[in-house]
This record gives C-alpha cells, structure tokens and sequence, in this order.
C-alpha cells in the first residue's frame, strides 16, 4: 500500500503512522482522513503488527482543518450536492453530510490493535480530538493541545462531544470546550489527557517501551476483545451486560490454546508465545454488537 | 425583573446571581428556587448575557434546605393534597411530589449560557448538589461542602446522584455520601470538584477572568451547542450517535457567517465578533433530542 | 452460619470478611466464590451490621484464580455438560457458562450495607476486579494489583469490562488491561483506585474508622437507598430519570422518623440514634428498577 500524505512504517511488530505534511503543520483534510483509515484497516489486517504508534513530522503532530481556503474545509460536505435538497435545505442523513473526523475516530474505536498517540507537538481541533479513542497519549513537553471549536465559530467533530467526556470527565471536558483555550502539556497530564510528559527525544522511545511491552506479554485476541469489552462495557445500562459478554470470553478462552500458553509461561517463569491471531482465531461471538448505522 | 431572595446584576456581559438570604447562610426555601429558575430564563433570552456567575451574600454560599421549621421543608411537597391518593399513599407521578431541587437542577442543565460557581462559603446538602450542573466551580479557601443527606436521614436530591458520580467518579460519590461528611475546600480539588482554590478576595476575579475569556473569544451560539452536545454526548451509548449530531453541526456551522468570522479573526490574529446570537440563530436541528417529562 | 475459606466475624456493628487460604494466598475457585456471596447475604440480612470490610489472611489479598490445575478453574463452566449442546458449540445462556466472578460482583453491587476493601497484599486478577464494585478501596504500601488477563490469554472477568472503567476511567482501564501489568499500591492511588496508601499495621484500623464513621453518623436506609441510587444513576440517560427516584426519596425520606431524628440530632448538636433499619423499613418504591436476568 502506498499513502501520499502518512507514512506506515512497521518495525519490531510494532506499526508506526506519521502524518506527513510538516510544511502545513499536518493540517488534516479529507485525503489525509481517508489514508489513516486505510493505515488502520492495514494494522488490523496484518498480525505480525502488535501495536500502533501515531505521530506527526517536523515540529507540530497535527494543527486541526486545514483552513489555508478559509472555512472550505468546514463546507466540504455542504458543497457536495446529495447533501442538498432541492428547496436547499440539508439533508441531513446523506453520507456526503458526514463530518469526516468522525469517520475516523469511528475507525480508531473499532481498531483490533492498541493505538499509542505519540504527540510531538502542536495538536488543535481534530489534531487533539483524534488521539481520544486512542488507548494510551503520551506528549512531548513541547506539545500544546486546544479543542478551540468555539472560537472558530463551529462545534465538536471527530466524535469528540463523546469521547472527551468520557477521557477528561464532564467538568473538563466543559471548561476546555467552553474556553476553547490552547493548553500546555502539564495542564493535559493534569486532566488525565496523557499519561506523561516527556523531553522531545525521550517521546518515541517511550510511546515504543509501551507497545513493546504489549507485544512481548499478551495474547493479541484477548487484547482485540478487551479493548472492546472495555470501550462497549462503558455504555451499558447495567453490569450483568458485562457479566454476559465476559461469561461467553471466560468460556472460550478459558480453555482455548492461548490460555494454556499463558498460565504455562506464568507458571514457568517464561516469555509467552501465544499462538492464535486476530485475523483466525477471534471467538464466534465476537462482534457480540450490532454496528450501528450512519443514517 | 424583581427578585427578592437572590440579586441579578449584569456587566462586561457576564450575569452575576447572588444567593441572597445572609442571615439564613442563604438556607433554600421554594421560593428561592423558583427565583434562580426565573434567573436562568433570564440570562438565557438576553443576548447581550455570555456567561452567568452563582456565589452568597455573606460568609456562606448555600447552607442547605432551610431547617428552621424542623423537617418542613423536605414535607412540602408531601403536605400538598394534590401528591396524596384518597387511601393516603402518595402519587409520585404528581407534580406536586417533585424534588424542588431537581426542578432547578435540570434547569442548569439546559442552560444555553456557561455558568460558574463561586463557592464562598459553606455549601451543604442542595447548596453543594445546584453547583453540579454548572461548567465550572471555584472554591474559597473558606469553602466548605457536604453532601450530608444520609446524616439527615434523607436521600440525594437535586439530581445528584445524577451529577455527582459524573462529576467526580463513582468512588469519590460514593465514599463522600455514604459518610456525608463536611469537605474542605482542598478535598474538594483533589477530588476534582472544583477547578481552583483562591483567597477569598480573588474567587470572584478568577470567576470573572474565567466568564471573561469565554465572552472575548467564543461563538455565542457554538458555545450553546456545544454545552448541550457534551451533556447529552455523555449519555449516548455510542460514538456514532454523537457522529450524527456533530456532522449537523459540521454542516451548518462551517457555513456559518459565525464560522467565516471565527476563521478570519483566526489569520488576522485579532479578536473575533460573532454576529449570531442564541435567540434568533440556533441550527434548524436544535433541540435534537425530546426532553423528557416528569411523569 | 459457617464457612470453610473465608472468616466473618461482627464487632462494633461491622462484619470483617476474610478471605481465608493464605497458604495459596487466598487464590479464588467456586466454593469461596459462593462463601462471599453468602456472607453478603449474612450481612445485609443483618440490621446490626453497619459496614462491611473484605481483607485477606496472610501477606496476599487475593492472587486471582487458583491456577495450581492449570486452567483448569477457567474452564470450570464449560466442562459442565449444561453449557454444550450436542453439536460440541457453547449454549452461552447456560447458567452453567456464567463466569463464577461475575456472580460475586453483581452480589456486591446490589449490596445495602457499604463495603470497604482493605488490600493487605496482592490482589491479581479476580482479587483485584472484585473489589471494583466495593465503595472504597485502602491499600497497604505491600500492595500490588493487576488485571492480568490479557497475559493468561483470557479476558476481563468479574464484571470488571464495566466497573474498571467507571472507577478509574477509560484510559487508564484501557492502558493496566492492555499491558497486564501488576501495579505498585502508589499508582493505584494515582489512578484513583485506592483512596489511600497505608502501612500494614495502619490498613485494618483505617477501614474500621471509616466504616465506624458511618455507623455513628448516617442513617441505614438513606445508606442502602442511596448507594443504589448512585450505581444506577450512573447509567441513567438524563437527570430527569433520577429527578424522578429522587423525588420519591425525598417524598417518602422527608417526612420519616429518621428525617425528623436527623434533623433533631443535627439541631441539638448530638450524635443521631435512626430508627429504622434496612429489613423493614426500605420505602414502597424500593426496588425502583427491574433487576435483569442472566439469560
């Protein structure tokens, strides 16, 4: 696969996504959108990748829309004319009226690989709002980060009106979206947003001890369900949902061949070498959802 | 508008309501409450309003349910025949029967304007459980707050035990009512209840640097979106329907003349002014959701 | 009533459970499984209990399942013949393929009386899940907590896929489920699981003054009502839902014997003496929600 506007690059069965546009801040627009859903339908396809890693060339990871043609970005699906009907009104169900971010958070939340968001730099609007369906956020001390949607006169994209809330809790998911303010990397550790806060030359390095650490010590098919179980877990009603979706998990792994591999290790004093892999082995229950939607 | 248990002034754009019963620790009755509900439809219809700050006349922000008639407060609504059934249960679906409490709770919640807590003193029971709703609290070191309904006898109110668990986690909520002990202000940030702690000299300038900088900066309208999108956000029970409401928002926001502002003063590096206003201007879309009723 | 794994002993109205095999540091298997859920039942059968502390014998909480016959514990369910249908496939509705864990933590989260979990030592897997639903977790410096499952090969158990996330999260539920580390007690406390970090010889009494608060303050019916009362409102979809359960609390609550005792106690600056107790005196509306079946 090529991409023109990322770059993938695998090593040590770890896959690595760096947005590429440096000489615009890795401004995002509808290409770039659509080859980083490429990159994570390719991470989900191949086993030999553990663990994803995203980041961003030069100095800032991704500095939001790209609004060099003004708000063009913002009206790319009102330009489109199947989202307009003929009296002009908008049609609000039509797939030409989707906010693109949002395709690409919903691709990152259905991800069978844990996602690192390595953040480098600069990340504003959909720059911030992309990294909070990822597992883990790590920032560099140079990183600065604002959901500033109110001061350009929009709203929340990229589904972030539901995964804010749920990373940084109600009370700062209002004050940052409210104030619209661009933020230093202490005040997002602070929050909760990223777990550390690293020199510049220390942040890939880190974002790799992490997923290394995935790779060498857990059974890829019990990751792809957890990273669900706990996504999905979070929106049910009651935890008997959870204890019917983890009963049908104990019951199958329990007694698959990864099991027997991992209390065998543990009992040995061992490396794990865990033989079932996404793209076979994930169990007849899963996907135990049904998929909504868009319209 | 005349209110006599609270004061409503409005400057610089920002609404400042005062809890005003001094004498009582501004202890709430009925009647007070249907003032602050007046207060909030107030600075919701005036455009000229941006940001709305709650404090107390005098050394307590809010005492709690006024006690000085014993339990006769928490009875009103039992006293009233219209709750009582001829066979002397009581009809919880009567109007009459409603926890005044929660009537100004859901008010907050609705707000189209953010709204900042200044904590000056003693909040206890409703006192502490109004300021859930709001986006922002700010505590005097005098601060101090209880959620102390199972010392009373009594259970939560003012949708708390909707707020609370989302405000500060179900652990926190749960230990802090299960002992319903009285907090100092310093609990109360690590708990991440309120954002800051200030002299008592500084509260109410931090609250209005806070009110300010939402005023300076941000779309009247988006801020109104937004403020419902991560409320509501919060309870979808998948990103999809959160893609659904932001994409609408995408769509028409981003054509927006508001937009084209946000965008302009944006390059121009000057501050914005935003032409629309919440009463005249809200999306087609909105409300997207069907507020529910009591019974 | 006697148990063979664990120990339940009352003094000063609060139950102390023990987990009681420190030979095999408490690991867990069905028989104690259905011990724990007895003794829940004991304690809220009860009036004299006030509290209830969970601790283990020896230097362990608990190591998780016992793995001293391989997977054996896992597949538990699935060598019973009920949970296989004659084609060889999982009949996964089979009361026989629920996940043993997840019986104990819905047995927990329907608790009246509150229950406080004081981690002497490891608490891995089970023993770390199944303090989730529990109201307040205490840790000794000795302490160390995983949820391991991804490094056995298996998945989230316990209904731990719903309460870690609530309790810690999203993201750090996401980060500890995806690495499978075992944690130091300091950054359980960062991650707020643990409220505090103590030495060994101050863990028992730390709990036993929280919970002897409780007893000596708080009335048990308001206890029992409102501890449901925030795990369910914690999944309601709008305040309004709890506006309505809370104002039949405070219909019923306001006007009670012990609303007029905690009132009175409160005025008269003593200690309160409530009259009523968790068997006989929960109010009409109780339970307000249909408990879901397994199947």
């Amino acid at each position: 696969m090529t991409y023109q506007f990322i770059r993938f690059e695998v090593s040590d069965q770890i896959a690595t996504v760096t947005l590429d546009r440096p000489d615009v801040m890795n401004a995002m627009h509808r290409p770039m959108i659509a080859e980083l859903i490429r990159a994570f339908d390719q991470s989900d396809a191949d086993d030999a990748v553990r663990a994803v890693i995203v980041t961003g060339a030069g100095r800032a990871f991704c500095a939001g829309a790209d609004l060099s043609k003004g708000t063009d970005e913002f009206e790319k699906s009102a330009l489109s004319n199947s989202a307009r009907r003929p009296d002009g009104s908008f049609d609000y169900s039509a797939e030409a009226a989707r906010d693109g971010g949002g395709s690409l958070a919903l691709r990152i939340y259905n991800s069978r690989k844990p996602i690192i968001a390595a953040i480098n730099g600069a990340a504003v609007g959909i720059g911030a709002s992309m990294t909070l369906p990822m597992d883990v956020r790590l920032a560099s001390e140079n990183a600065k980060l604002g959901f500033v949607y109110a001061r350009r006169g929009i709203v929340h994209e990229c589904c972030s009106s539901f995964f804010l809330p749920r990373v940084v809790g109600i009370s700062r998911a209002l004050e940052w979206s409210m104030s619209g303010r661009v933020m230093p990397a202490l005040e997002l550790k602070d929050g909760g947003l990223v777990r550390d806060v690293l020199s510049p030359d220390e942040l890939l390095p880190a974002a790799r001890a992490i997923a290394a650490e995935i790779a060498g010590h857990t059974a890829p098919v019990s990751i792809a369900l957890m990273r669900q179980m706990l996504w999905r877990g979070l929106e049910m009603s009651h935890p008997m949902e959870a204890h019917r979706v983890e009963s049908r998990g104990i019951l199958t792994r329990g007694r698959s061949a990864d099991a027997k591999e991992g209390v065998a290790s543990f009992v040995e004093k061992r490396a794990p070498h865990f033989p079932q892999n996404v793209t076979t082995d994930m169990p007849d229950y899963f996907p135990w959802w049904e998929e909504p939607r868009y319209s």
